[in-house]
Protein backbone atom coordinates (compact mmCIF):
# COMPACT_ATOMS: atom_id res chain seq x y z
CA UNK A 1 0.00 0.00 0.00
CA UNK A 2 1.38 3.45 -0.43
CA UNK A 3 -0.05 6.66 0.52
CA UNK A 4 0.08 10.21 -0.64
CA UNK A 5 2.41 12.44 1.45
CA UNK A 6 -0.49 14.50 2.79
CA UNK A 7 -2.12 11.17 4.20
CA UNK A 8 -3.12 10.99 7.67
CA UNK A 9 -2.05 8.38 9.13
CA UNK A 10 -5.16 7.20 10.88
CA UNK A 11 -6.99 7.88 7.53
CA UNK A 12 -4.00 5.78 6.07
CA UNK A 13 -5.90 3.10 4.71
CA UNK A 14 -9.33 5.08 3.40
CA UNK A 15 -10.35 4.98 0.16
CA UNK A 16 -13.23 7.15 -1.70
CA UNK A 17 -14.80 5.87 -3.90
CA UNK A 18 -15.59 9.11 -5.97
CA UNK A 19 -19.24 7.95 -6.26
CA UNK A 20 -19.81 8.63 -2.72
CA UNK A 21 -19.55 11.84 -3.07
CA UNK A 22 -20.67 12.44 -6.85
CA UNK A 23 -21.68 15.73 -6.79
CA UNK A 24 -17.97 16.82 -6.72
CA UNK A 25 -15.65 17.00 -10.09
CA UNK A 26 -12.49 15.02 -10.33
CA UNK A 27 -11.03 18.33 -9.29
CA UNK A 28 -12.91 18.75 -6.25
CA UNK A 29 -12.64 15.27 -5.45
CA UNK A 30 -8.93 15.43 -5.74
CA UNK A 31 -8.27 19.02 -3.71
CA UNK A 32 -10.83 17.85 -1.20
CA UNK A 33 -9.24 14.11 -0.68
CA UNK A 34 -6.13 15.75 -0.35
CA UNK A 35 -7.06 18.60 1.93
CA UNK A 36 -8.68 16.25 4.03
CA UNK A 37 -5.27 13.91 4.83
CA UNK A 38 -7.27 11.36 2.31
CA UNK A 39 -4.38 9.44 0.36
CA UNK A 40 -6.40 7.38 -2.14
CA UNK A 41 -9.52 7.04 -3.75
CA UNK A 42 -11.45 4.87 -6.38
CA UNK A 43 -12.49 6.21 -9.87
CA UNK A 44 -15.57 5.69 -12.48
CA UNK A 45 -15.15 5.50 -15.79
CA UNK A 46 -17.87 7.92 -17.13
CA UNK A 47 -16.41 10.69 -15.11
CA UNK A 48 -12.84 10.19 -16.31
CA UNK A 49 -13.58 9.35 -19.70
CA UNK A 50 -15.51 12.66 -19.56
CA UNK A 51 -12.56 14.46 -18.06
CA UNK A 52 -9.91 13.08 -20.10
CA UNK A 53 -8.02 10.03 -18.88
CA UNK A 54 -4.30 11.40 -18.88
CA UNK A 55 -5.86 14.21 -17.26
CA UNK A 56 -7.48 12.53 -15.03
CA UNK A 57 -4.30 10.42 -13.97
CA UNK A 58 -2.35 13.46 -13.82
CA UNK A 59 -4.67 15.46 -11.46
CA UNK A 60 -4.37 12.09 -9.40
CA UNK A 61 -0.45 12.15 -9.62
CA UNK A 62 -0.14 16.32 -8.99
CA UNK A 63 -2.25 15.31 -5.71
CA UNK A 64 -0.09 12.23 -4.50
CA UNK A 65 -3.69 10.35 -4.54
CA UNK A 66 -3.00 7.09 -5.11
CA UNK A 67 -5.93 5.19 -7.27
CA UNK A 68 -7.40 2.28 -5.61
CA UNK A 69 -9.59 0.65 -8.62
CA UNK A 70 -11.29 1.85 -11.35
CA UNK A 71 -15.06 1.13 -11.80
CA UNK A 72 -16.02 -1.22 -13.62
CA UNK A 73 -15.53 -3.49 -16.61
CA UNK A 74 -17.67 -6.65 -16.86
CA UNK A 75 -21.36 -7.06 -18.70
CA UNK A 76 -19.44 -10.14 -20.09
CA UNK A 77 -22.76 -12.36 -20.69
CA UNK A 78 -23.88 -11.38 -24.09
CA UNK A 79 -24.78 -14.70 -25.80
CA UNK A 80 -24.45 -13.72 -28.97
CA UNK A 81 -20.96 -12.86 -30.95
CA UNK A 82 -21.60 -9.38 -31.92
CA UNK A 83 -22.40 -8.32 -28.02
CA UNK A 84 -19.57 -10.82 -27.01
CA UNK A 85 -16.87 -8.88 -29.16
CA UNK A 86 -18.29 -5.12 -27.92
CA UNK A 87 -17.95 -6.64 -24.31
CA UNK A 88 -14.13 -7.74 -25.07
CA UNK A 89 -13.64 -4.38 -27.18
CA UNK A 90 -15.03 -2.30 -24.02
CA UNK A 91 -13.30 -4.37 -21.73
CA UNK A 92 -9.48 -3.46 -23.88
CA UNK A 93 -10.72 -0.09 -23.25
CA UNK A 94 -11.17 -0.32 -19.54
CA UNK A 95 -7.74 -2.18 -18.90
CA UNK A 96 -6.02 0.39 -21.10
CA UNK A 97 -7.84 3.10 -18.77
CA UNK A 98 -6.86 1.36 -15.53
CA UNK A 99 -3.10 1.31 -16.91
CA UNK A 100 -3.27 5.15 -17.96
CA UNK A 101 -4.44 5.80 -14.36
CA UNK A 102 -2.08 3.97 -12.44
CA UNK A 103 -4.52 1.68 -10.61
CA UNK A 104 -3.81 -1.67 -10.78
CA UNK A 105 -7.14 -3.08 -10.37
CA UNK A 106 -10.23 -2.72 -12.62
CA UNK A 107 -13.42 -4.20 -11.06
CA UNK A 108 -16.20 -6.34 -12.73
CA UNK A 109 -19.29 -6.19 -12.74
CA UNK A 110 -19.93 -9.42 -14.73
CA UNK A 111 -23.44 -8.63 -16.27
CA UNK A 112 -27.19 -9.82 -15.98
CA UNK A 113 -29.27 -12.74 -17.99
CA UNK A 114 -29.75 -11.75 -21.35
CA UNK A 115 -33.69 -11.08 -21.74
CA UNK A 116 -35.39 -14.52 -21.90
CA UNK A 117 -32.71 -16.54 -20.85
CA UNK A 118 -33.22 -18.16 -17.68
CA UNK A 119 -29.71 -20.14 -17.62
CA UNK A 120 -27.20 -18.87 -15.19
CA UNK A 121 -24.89 -21.51 -15.02
CA UNK A 122 -24.12 -21.01 -18.88
CA UNK A 123 -23.80 -16.85 -18.20
CA UNK A 124 -21.24 -17.45 -15.57
CA UNK A 125 -19.27 -20.17 -17.93
CA UNK A 126 -19.39 -16.94 -20.53
CA UNK A 127 -17.95 -14.93 -18.46
CA UNK A 128 -15.61 -17.62 -17.71
CA UNK A 129 -14.87 -17.64 -21.38
CA UNK A 130 -14.42 -13.75 -21.51
CA UNK A 131 -11.84 -13.62 -18.46
CA UNK A 132 -9.69 -16.27 -20.80
CA UNK A 133 -8.92 -13.51 -23.25
CA UNK A 134 -9.21 -10.42 -20.95
CA UNK A 135 -6.96 -11.51 -18.35
CA UNK A 136 -3.45 -11.76 -20.01
CA UNK A 137 -4.31 -8.67 -22.16
CA UNK A 138 -4.81 -6.96 -18.48
CA UNK A 139 -1.56 -8.69 -17.10
CA UNK A 140 0.67 -7.21 -19.50
CA UNK A 141 -0.42 -3.90 -18.50
CA UNK A 142 -0.36 -4.45 -14.64
CA UNK A 143 -3.51 -3.99 -14.02
CA UNK A 144 -5.91 -7.34 -12.43
CA UNK A 145 -9.15 -8.22 -12.83
CA UNK A 146 -11.58 -8.14 -9.99
CA UNK A 147 -14.72 -10.10 -9.87
CA UNK A 148 -17.10 -8.34 -7.76
CA UNK A 149 -19.94 -10.36 -6.51
CA UNK A 150 -22.91 -8.38 -6.31
CA UNK A 151 -25.74 -9.31 -4.09
CA UNK A 152 -28.29 -11.56 -5.39
CA UNK A 153 -30.88 -8.92 -5.36
CA UNK A 154 -28.97 -7.61 -8.61
CA UNK A 155 -28.13 -11.56 -10.45
CA UNK A 156 -31.00 -11.04 -13.27
CA UNK A 157 -30.12 -7.67 -14.21
CA UNK A 158 -26.41 -6.89 -13.52
CA UNK A 159 -24.72 -9.63 -12.20
CA UNK A 160 -24.93 -13.70 -12.19
CA UNK A 161 -21.80 -13.73 -9.67
CA UNK A 162 -23.89 -13.40 -5.96
CA UNK A 163 -21.58 -14.85 -3.93
CA UNK A 164 -17.96 -14.83 -3.08
CA UNK A 165 -17.45 -18.03 -3.56
CA UNK A 166 -19.10 -17.79 -6.76
CA UNK A 167 -16.56 -15.25 -7.91
CA UNK A 168 -13.81 -17.53 -6.24
CA UNK A 169 -14.85 -20.33 -8.59
CA UNK A 170 -14.22 -18.07 -11.47
CA UNK A 171 -11.26 -16.49 -10.45
CA UNK A 172 -9.08 -19.52 -8.83
CA UNK A 173 -9.08 -20.41 -13.06
CA UNK A 174 -6.73 -18.12 -13.37
CA UNK A 175 -3.47 -17.26 -11.81
CA UNK A 176 -4.07 -14.68 -9.12
CA UNK A 177 -2.01 -11.77 -10.40
CA UNK A 178 -4.91 -11.67 -13.31
CA UNK A 179 -7.85 -12.46 -11.91
CA UNK A 180 -9.36 -11.96 -7.93
CA UNK A 181 -12.27 -10.51 -6.40
CA UNK A 182 -14.12 -7.81 -4.91
CA UNK A 183 -14.75 -8.19 -1.08
CA UNK A 184 -17.87 -5.55 -0.64
CA UNK A 185 -19.51 -5.57 2.47
CA UNK A 186 -22.93 -4.55 1.10
CA UNK A 187 -23.25 -7.43 -1.19
CA UNK A 188 -21.73 -10.09 1.48
CA UNK A 189 -22.74 -9.30 4.58
CA UNK A 190 -26.13 -11.81 5.19
CA UNK A 191 -23.81 -14.40 3.76
CA UNK A 192 -22.99 -17.26 6.45
CA UNK A 193 -20.70 -18.83 3.77
CA UNK A 194 -18.81 -15.61 3.07
CA UNK A 195 -16.42 -15.62 6.11
CA UNK A 196 -14.90 -19.13 4.76
CA UNK A 197 -14.75 -17.17 1.47
CA UNK A 198 -13.08 -14.44 2.80
CA UNK A 199 -10.04 -16.82 3.94
CA UNK A 200 -10.41 -18.77 0.93
CA UNK A 201 -10.01 -15.55 -1.22
CA UNK A 202 -7.25 -14.41 1.09
CA UNK A 203 -5.00 -17.67 0.94
CA UNK A 204 -4.91 -17.29 -2.60
CA UNK A 205 -4.21 -13.74 -3.08
CA UNK A 206 -7.24 -12.73 -4.32
CA UNK A 207 -8.72 -10.22 -2.38
CA UNK A 208 -7.64 -7.01 -4.65
CA UNK A 209 -10.12 -4.59 -3.62
CA UNK A 210 -12.00 -4.00 -0.09
CA UNK A 211 -15.42 -1.88 -0.60
CA UNK A 212 -17.53 -0.53 2.11
CA UNK A 213 -20.85 0.50 2.53
CA UNK A 214 -23.82 -0.41 5.60
CA UNK A 215 -27.37 -2.06 4.90
CA UNK A 216 -29.94 -0.23 5.40
CA UNK A 217 -33.90 -0.36 4.65
CA UNK A 218 -36.09 0.09 3.08
CA UNK A 219 -34.69 -0.57 -0.43
CA UNK A 220 -35.69 2.31 -3.18
CA UNK A 221 -37.69 1.08 -6.57
CA UNK A 222 -34.41 -0.41 -8.19
CA UNK A 223 -32.57 -0.78 -5.50
CA UNK A 224 -29.40 0.77 -6.70
CA UNK A 225 -29.13 3.51 -4.72
CA UNK A 226 -29.83 2.53 -1.30
CA UNK A 227 -26.90 2.14 0.07
CA UNK A 228 -26.22 3.17 3.59
CA UNK A 229 -23.07 5.43 5.21
CA UNK A 230 -20.80 3.36 7.56
CA UNK A 231 -22.88 2.96 10.77
CA UNK A 232 -25.92 3.51 9.78
CA UNK A 233 -27.31 0.31 8.76
CA UNK A 234 -27.19 -3.49 10.04
CA UNK A 235 -23.94 -4.30 8.43
CA UNK A 236 -21.00 -5.37 11.49
CA UNK A 237 -18.54 -3.69 8.90
CA UNK A 238 -15.67 -3.50 12.12
CA UNK A 239 -16.11 -6.94 12.20
CA UNK A 240 -15.82 -7.81 8.22
CA UNK A 241 -12.51 -5.74 7.88
CA UNK A 242 -11.16 -7.97 11.32
CA UNK A 243 -11.71 -10.99 9.15
CA UNK A 244 -10.40 -9.40 5.75
CA UNK A 245 -7.06 -8.17 8.16
CA UNK A 246 -6.50 -11.12 9.17
CA UNK A 247 -6.02 -12.78 5.85
CA UNK A 248 -2.82 -10.47 5.43
CA UNK A 249 -4.90 -8.08 3.81
CA UNK A 250 -3.05 -4.32 4.19
CA UNK A 251 -4.43 -2.39 1.53
CA UNK A 252 -7.15 0.37 1.44
CA UNK A 253 -10.51 0.44 2.61
CA UNK A 254 -12.48 1.60 -0.43
CA UNK A 255 -15.83 3.62 1.07
CA UNK A 256 -18.40 2.98 -2.14
CA UNK A 257 -21.72 4.75 -1.41
CA UNK A 258 -24.52 5.00 -3.64
CA UNK A 259 -26.88 7.14 -1.69
CA UNK A 260 -28.95 9.83 -3.05
CA UNK A 261 -29.30 11.78 0.10
CA UNK A 262 -25.27 12.05 0.76
CA UNK A 263 -25.06 13.04 -2.82
CA UNK A 264 -27.74 16.36 -2.00
CA UNK A 265 -25.16 17.34 0.12
CA UNK A 266 -22.30 19.95 0.24
CA UNK A 267 -19.32 17.62 -0.61
CA UNK A 268 -16.74 18.57 2.41
CA UNK A 269 -19.30 17.63 4.69
CA UNK A 270 -20.10 14.53 3.24
CA UNK A 271 -16.13 13.53 3.33
CA UNK A 272 -16.02 14.46 6.87
CA UNK A 273 -18.63 12.13 7.63
CA UNK A 274 -17.35 9.68 5.96
CA UNK A 275 -13.69 10.30 7.75
CA UNK A 276 -15.36 9.93 11.03
CA UNK A 277 -17.75 7.05 10.20
CA UNK A 278 -14.98 5.36 8.83
CA UNK A 279 -12.96 5.37 12.39
CA UNK A 280 -15.61 4.65 14.82
CA UNK A 281 -17.23 1.88 12.80
CA UNK A 282 -14.40 0.23 10.32
CA UNK A 283 -10.81 0.77 11.83
CA UNK B 1 -51.25 -35.34 -1.50
CA UNK B 2 -55.22 -35.42 -1.57
CA UNK B 3 -56.94 -33.15 -3.97
CA UNK B 4 -60.67 -32.01 -3.84
CA UNK B 5 -63.13 -34.23 -5.80
CA UNK B 6 -63.93 -31.83 -8.47
CA UNK B 7 -60.07 -31.40 -9.28
CA UNK B 8 -58.62 -31.47 -12.70
CA UNK B 9 -56.47 -33.65 -13.78
CA UNK B 10 -54.07 -31.75 -15.42
CA UNK B 11 -54.52 -29.49 -12.43
CA UNK B 12 -54.12 -31.68 -9.58
CA UNK B 13 -50.61 -30.33 -8.03
CA UNK B 14 -51.54 -26.64 -8.14
CA UNK B 15 -52.50 -24.66 -4.61
CA UNK B 16 -53.30 -21.14 -5.35
CA UNK B 17 -51.87 -18.54 -2.37
CA UNK B 18 -54.29 -16.27 -1.66
CA UNK B 19 -52.16 -13.31 -1.83
CA UNK B 20 -52.03 -14.27 -5.20
CA UNK B 21 -55.96 -13.14 -6.18
CA UNK B 22 -55.85 -11.17 -2.58
CA UNK B 23 -58.92 -9.18 -4.30
CA UNK B 24 -60.99 -11.81 -3.49
CA UNK B 25 -62.74 -12.69 -0.31
CA UNK B 26 -62.43 -15.78 1.24
CA UNK B 27 -65.81 -17.52 -0.32
CA UNK B 28 -64.65 -15.91 -3.56
CA UNK B 29 -61.25 -17.83 -3.33
CA UNK B 30 -62.92 -21.31 -2.46
CA UNK B 31 -66.03 -20.82 -5.11
CA UNK B 32 -63.54 -19.59 -7.69
CA UNK B 33 -61.09 -22.07 -7.04
CA UNK B 34 -63.58 -25.06 -7.20
CA UNK B 35 -65.59 -24.07 -10.51
CA UNK B 36 -61.93 -23.57 -11.78
CA UNK B 37 -61.29 -27.67 -10.63
CA UNK B 38 -58.52 -26.43 -8.74
CA UNK B 39 -58.21 -28.08 -5.30
CA UNK B 40 -56.27 -26.52 -3.07
CA UNK B 41 -55.06 -23.29 -1.63
CA UNK B 42 -52.61 -21.71 0.62
CA UNK B 43 -53.89 -19.46 3.19
CA UNK B 44 -52.90 -16.34 5.23
CA UNK B 45 -53.94 -15.59 8.87
CA UNK B 46 -55.17 -12.12 8.71
CA UNK B 47 -57.80 -12.87 6.04
CA UNK B 48 -58.16 -16.32 7.76
CA UNK B 49 -58.57 -14.65 11.49
CA UNK B 50 -60.99 -11.72 9.85
CA UNK B 51 -63.73 -14.59 8.74
CA UNK B 52 -63.17 -16.66 11.37
CA UNK B 53 -60.88 -19.63 11.69
CA UNK B 54 -63.84 -22.38 12.16
CA UNK B 55 -65.75 -20.95 9.32
CA UNK B 56 -62.78 -20.38 6.79
CA UNK B 57 -62.09 -24.70 7.91
CA UNK B 58 -65.51 -25.32 7.10
CA UNK B 59 -65.48 -23.13 3.85
CA UNK B 60 -62.91 -24.93 2.78
CA UNK B 61 -64.22 -28.41 3.78
CA UNK B 62 -67.76 -27.58 1.77
CA UNK B 63 -65.58 -26.67 -1.42
CA UNK B 64 -63.51 -30.14 -1.31
CA UNK B 65 -60.20 -27.81 -0.69
CA UNK B 66 -56.91 -29.11 0.75
CA UNK B 67 -55.36 -25.94 2.73
CA UNK B 68 -51.78 -26.71 1.74
CA UNK B 69 -50.16 -24.22 4.18
CA UNK B 70 -51.08 -21.14 6.32
CA UNK B 71 -48.77 -18.29 6.29
CA UNK B 72 -47.58 -17.12 8.58
CA UNK B 73 -45.84 -17.51 12.45
CA UNK B 74 -42.19 -16.43 13.09
CA UNK B 75 -40.53 -13.55 14.13
CA UNK B 76 -38.64 -15.01 16.27
CA UNK B 77 -35.75 -12.88 16.70
CA UNK B 78 -36.64 -10.76 19.59
CA UNK B 79 -33.53 -10.25 21.55
CA UNK B 80 -35.80 -9.20 25.25
CA UNK B 81 -37.85 -11.83 27.38
CA UNK B 82 -41.20 -9.30 26.98
CA UNK B 83 -40.09 -9.77 22.86
CA UNK B 84 -39.89 -13.75 22.96
CA UNK B 85 -42.80 -14.34 24.89
CA UNK B 86 -44.98 -12.49 22.83
CA UNK B 87 -43.42 -14.24 19.67
CA UNK B 88 -44.46 -17.33 21.15
CA UNK B 89 -47.71 -17.12 22.38
CA UNK B 90 -48.68 -15.58 18.64
CA UNK B 91 -46.55 -18.51 16.97
CA UNK B 92 -48.64 -21.03 19.43
CA UNK B 93 -51.91 -18.99 18.26
CA UNK B 94 -50.82 -20.01 14.51
CA UNK B 95 -50.24 -23.15 15.31
CA UNK B 96 -54.00 -23.94 16.72
CA UNK B 97 -55.60 -22.37 13.72
CA UNK B 98 -53.10 -24.56 11.22
CA UNK B 99 -54.38 -27.30 13.08
CA UNK B 100 -57.85 -25.92 12.90
CA UNK B 101 -58.13 -25.48 9.30
CA UNK B 102 -56.66 -28.97 8.81
CA UNK B 103 -53.20 -28.17 7.00
CA UNK B 104 -50.15 -29.65 8.25
CA UNK B 105 -47.83 -26.83 7.39
CA UNK B 106 -47.33 -23.55 9.31
CA UNK B 107 -44.88 -21.19 7.55
CA UNK B 108 -42.57 -19.56 9.17
CA UNK B 109 -41.15 -16.11 8.42
CA UNK B 110 -38.52 -16.38 10.51
CA UNK B 111 -37.75 -12.71 11.43
CA UNK B 112 -35.03 -9.75 10.83
CA UNK B 113 -32.46 -7.74 13.49
CA UNK B 114 -34.11 -6.04 16.03
CA UNK B 115 -32.87 -2.29 15.73
CA UNK B 116 -29.45 -1.61 16.46
CA UNK B 117 -28.57 -5.21 16.11
CA UNK B 118 -25.81 -6.38 13.87
CA UNK B 119 -25.48 -10.18 14.87
CA UNK B 120 -27.28 -12.64 12.30
CA UNK B 121 -25.13 -15.13 13.98
CA UNK B 122 -27.09 -14.80 17.64
CA UNK B 123 -30.71 -13.78 15.90
CA UNK B 124 -30.39 -17.41 13.98
CA UNK B 125 -29.45 -19.17 17.33
CA UNK B 126 -32.63 -16.80 18.55
CA UNK B 127 -34.73 -18.67 15.85
CA UNK B 128 -33.46 -22.37 16.98
CA UNK B 129 -34.17 -22.07 21.18
CA UNK B 130 -38.27 -20.45 20.07
CA UNK B 131 -38.01 -23.70 17.67
CA UNK B 132 -37.09 -25.78 20.34
CA UNK B 133 -40.31 -24.52 22.32
CA UNK B 134 -42.55 -24.48 19.61
CA UNK B 135 -42.10 -27.88 17.74
CA UNK B 136 -43.30 -29.97 20.42
CA UNK B 137 -46.43 -27.77 20.37
CA UNK B 138 -46.75 -27.77 17.02
CA UNK B 139 -46.34 -31.94 16.52
CA UNK B 140 -48.95 -32.82 19.51
CA UNK B 141 -51.45 -30.65 17.07
CA UNK B 142 -50.42 -32.17 13.65
CA UNK B 143 -48.83 -29.49 12.16
CA UNK B 144 -45.48 -29.09 10.96
CA UNK B 145 -43.28 -25.68 11.00
CA UNK B 146 -41.99 -24.90 7.70
CA UNK B 147 -38.91 -22.68 8.08
CA UNK B 148 -39.14 -20.40 4.77
CA UNK B 149 -35.89 -18.73 3.91
CA UNK B 150 -36.33 -15.73 2.06
CA UNK B 151 -33.90 -14.04 -0.18
CA UNK B 152 -31.16 -12.24 0.83
CA UNK B 153 -32.95 -8.54 0.12
CA UNK B 154 -35.07 -9.31 3.00
CA UNK B 155 -32.17 -10.42 5.76
CA UNK B 156 -32.16 -7.13 7.84
CA UNK B 157 -35.54 -6.52 8.41
CA UNK B 158 -37.81 -9.46 7.61
CA UNK B 159 -35.46 -12.55 7.75
CA UNK B 160 -32.25 -13.57 8.83
CA UNK B 161 -32.57 -17.06 7.29
CA UNK B 162 -31.36 -16.13 3.66
CA UNK B 163 -30.29 -19.75 1.85
CA UNK B 164 -32.23 -23.40 1.69
CA UNK B 165 -28.92 -24.04 3.54
CA UNK B 166 -29.08 -21.74 6.30
CA UNK B 167 -33.33 -23.24 6.63
CA UNK B 168 -31.85 -26.88 6.92
CA UNK B 169 -29.33 -26.36 9.44
CA UNK B 170 -31.70 -24.57 11.51
CA UNK B 171 -34.53 -27.75 10.89
CA UNK B 172 -31.90 -30.64 10.94
CA UNK B 173 -31.16 -29.87 15.20
CA UNK B 174 -35.07 -31.11 14.95
CA UNK B 175 -36.84 -34.21 13.98
CA UNK B 176 -38.40 -33.75 9.90
CA UNK B 177 -42.48 -34.27 11.61
CA UNK B 178 -41.65 -31.38 13.13
CA UNK B 179 -39.62 -28.94 11.47
CA UNK B 180 -38.60 -28.36 7.89
CA UNK B 181 -38.54 -25.57 4.71
CA UNK B 182 -40.15 -23.70 2.37
CA UNK B 183 -38.82 -24.16 -1.21
CA UNK B 184 -39.73 -20.73 -2.68
CA UNK B 185 -38.24 -20.73 -6.46
CA UNK B 186 -38.53 -16.42 -5.31
CA UNK B 187 -36.14 -16.80 -3.04
CA UNK B 188 -33.55 -19.27 -4.00
CA UNK B 189 -33.34 -19.11 -7.90
CA UNK B 190 -30.01 -17.27 -7.88
CA UNK B 191 -28.56 -19.54 -5.49
CA UNK B 192 -25.52 -22.09 -7.21
CA UNK B 193 -25.87 -24.02 -4.05
CA UNK B 194 -29.76 -24.58 -4.17
CA UNK B 195 -29.70 -27.89 -5.86
CA UNK B 196 -27.39 -29.67 -3.41
CA UNK B 197 -29.68 -28.61 -0.52
CA UNK B 198 -32.82 -29.19 -2.72
CA UNK B 199 -31.04 -32.87 -2.66
CA UNK B 200 -29.94 -32.68 0.95
CA UNK B 201 -33.54 -31.45 2.03
CA UNK B 202 -35.94 -34.06 0.08
CA UNK B 203 -33.72 -36.92 1.79
CA UNK B 204 -34.54 -35.89 4.88
CA UNK B 205 -38.10 -35.51 3.97
CA UNK B 206 -38.03 -31.97 4.93
CA UNK B 207 -39.57 -29.63 2.19
CA UNK B 208 -43.02 -29.36 4.17
CA UNK B 209 -44.25 -27.05 1.07
CA UNK B 210 -43.06 -26.26 -2.27
CA UNK B 211 -43.71 -22.50 -3.95
CA UNK B 212 -43.44 -21.07 -7.05
CA UNK B 213 -43.12 -17.45 -7.82
CA UNK B 214 -40.93 -16.01 -11.59
CA UNK B 215 -38.17 -12.97 -10.41
CA UNK B 216 -38.89 -10.23 -12.54
CA UNK B 217 -37.12 -6.86 -12.56
CA UNK B 218 -37.22 -3.76 -11.56
CA UNK B 219 -38.16 -4.26 -8.13
CA UNK B 220 -40.52 -1.62 -6.50
CA UNK B 221 -39.80 0.06 -3.35
CA UNK B 222 -39.80 -2.03 -0.24
CA UNK B 223 -39.48 -5.23 -2.40
CA UNK B 224 -42.18 -6.52 -0.93
CA UNK B 225 -44.40 -6.64 -3.89
CA UNK B 226 -42.68 -7.32 -7.15
CA UNK B 227 -43.19 -10.94 -7.92
CA UNK B 228 -43.46 -12.12 -11.29
CA UNK B 229 -46.14 -13.96 -12.98
CA UNK B 230 -44.75 -17.66 -13.95
CA UNK B 231 -43.22 -17.22 -17.04
CA UNK B 232 -43.00 -13.71 -16.94
CA UNK B 233 -38.99 -13.59 -15.54
CA UNK B 234 -35.98 -15.33 -15.16
CA UNK B 235 -36.56 -18.40 -12.97
CA UNK B 236 -36.80 -22.22 -14.85
CA UNK B 237 -39.67 -22.63 -12.63
CA UNK B 238 -39.96 -26.03 -14.82
CA UNK B 239 -36.29 -27.18 -14.04
CA UNK B 240 -37.01 -26.09 -10.05
CA UNK B 241 -40.07 -28.24 -10.05
CA UNK B 242 -38.14 -31.26 -11.65
CA UNK B 243 -35.29 -30.84 -8.95
CA UNK B 244 -37.88 -30.75 -6.52
CA UNK B 245 -39.73 -34.26 -7.66
CA UNK B 246 -36.36 -35.91 -8.41
CA UNK B 247 -36.17 -36.04 -4.21
CA UNK B 248 -39.36 -38.10 -4.64
CA UNK B 249 -41.62 -35.19 -3.65
CA UNK B 250 -45.17 -35.39 -5.07
CA UNK B 251 -46.51 -32.85 -3.13
CA UNK B 252 -48.94 -29.59 -4.31
CA UNK B 253 -46.96 -26.59 -5.87
CA UNK B 254 -48.04 -23.52 -4.35
CA UNK B 255 -48.64 -20.60 -6.68
CA UNK B 256 -47.47 -17.43 -4.39
CA UNK B 257 -47.17 -13.97 -6.17
CA UNK B 258 -47.49 -10.84 -4.82
CA UNK B 259 -48.18 -8.53 -7.63
CA UNK B 260 -50.09 -5.45 -7.57
CA UNK B 261 -50.74 -5.49 -11.33
CA UNK B 262 -52.35 -8.96 -10.62
CA UNK B 263 -54.33 -7.65 -7.95
CA UNK B 264 -55.87 -4.87 -9.76
CA UNK B 265 -57.53 -7.62 -12.15
CA UNK B 266 -60.64 -9.74 -12.02
CA UNK B 267 -60.00 -12.32 -9.72
CA UNK B 268 -61.19 -15.12 -11.97
CA UNK B 269 -59.15 -14.05 -15.43
CA UNK B 270 -55.92 -13.92 -12.97
CA UNK B 271 -57.03 -17.57 -11.77
CA UNK B 272 -57.41 -18.69 -15.52
CA UNK B 273 -53.89 -17.40 -16.35
CA UNK B 274 -52.01 -18.54 -13.40
CA UNK B 275 -53.42 -22.65 -13.98
CA UNK B 276 -52.22 -21.63 -17.84
CA UNK B 277 -48.82 -20.44 -17.08
CA UNK B 278 -48.32 -23.53 -14.60
CA UNK B 279 -49.10 -25.83 -17.07
CA UNK B 280 -46.74 -24.31 -19.39
CA UNK B 281 -44.18 -23.38 -17.29
CA UNK B 282 -44.12 -25.54 -13.97
CA UNK B 283 -45.49 -28.78 -15.35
Amino acid sequence: MSTGPTARPDLARLSINQETIKQWSLPELAEGCAAAGIGAVGLWRAPVQEYGVEAAAKLMRDHGLTVTSLCRGGFLTAPDDAGRAEALADNRTAIDEAATLGTDTLVLVSGGLPPGDKDLVAARERIADALAVLAPYARERGVRLAIEPLHPMYAADRCVVSTLGQALDLAERFPAEEVGVVVDTYHLWWDDLAPAQIVRAGAGGRIHSFQVADWITPLPAGVLLGRGQLGDGSIDLRDFREQVDRTGFDGHVEVEIFNEALWARDGAEVLTEVAERFRAHVL
